[in-house]
């Protein structure tokens, strides 16, 4: 499945750049729920370096439209946010993005301005090359 | 379709309040990107009562996992909450949820928190009865 090619991709991509992948999927137990492999969702990682810990959702961004796509990541990303703050605050939750879509999808204006207002930190990973090319915390 | 079904509902149950319904679907025409019917995105509609404006975000969380189907609905919820700020402020944005989501999901903690957080307004709507049974501001 593609989907999958993309998370073997960037954990790769973080394997590379120094990060152990300690958690696939990373899960946060919270309340009511568990949060892990939701049907549907793609998988958050967790990576360490160096005592620096991150989550990671990973998207592909390869649905029919980056709008549709972009609601689901966002939305699972204010969600894991607000579940990290409680069990590991000290996580940061990074969102993973191809970098097709970064140059495109992610330079408009107002996707911009969801990605500043809701703080969301960004990882672009090349996905031929397999490596990280930047990150925007 | 069911999702189609849904939307019907939701605007019979909005007419049988009073309210017209003036748009379907609500265009937002903002910087880069008309945002309208986005694919595999449900439609949201504008509507309007003695001068009162809204916006309705229609979900049927017909989907296999609530929390899935809740990354999308937030995702979009706080995109356009964005994109309405900037060209009709004075326009509300609703997020129009099934009665028996409504009972269960919406009712644990962390779905209670992120709908507090992101400022998330709902609208409760009987599947059966095709009646809305609650607002939430």
């Amino acid at each position: 499945m593609a989907k999958d090619k993309y998370h073997d991709i960037v954990k790769s991509a973080l394997e590379s750049d120094g990060w152990e992948i300690t958690d696939d999927p990373l899960k946060i137990e919270t309340g009511d729920r568990t949060i892990q492999i939701d049907l549907g969702a793609e998988r958050v990682i967790g990576a360490e370096k160096g005592g620096e810990k991150i989550a990671v959702e990973i998207k592909s961004f390869l649905g029919l439209s980056p709008l549709t796509d972009f609601y689901n990541a966002l939305g699972q990303f204010n969600f894991y946010q607000l579940a990290l703050e409680k069990v590991e605050p000290n996580r940061a939750l990074f969102l993973a993005v191809p970098h097709i879509a970064y140059y495109s999808f992610f330079k408009e204006t107002l996707t911009k301005e969801a990605v500043k207002r809701f703080n969301v930190r960004i990882i672009v990973y090349h996905i031929q090359k397999a490596i990280i090319i930047k990150w925007e915390k």
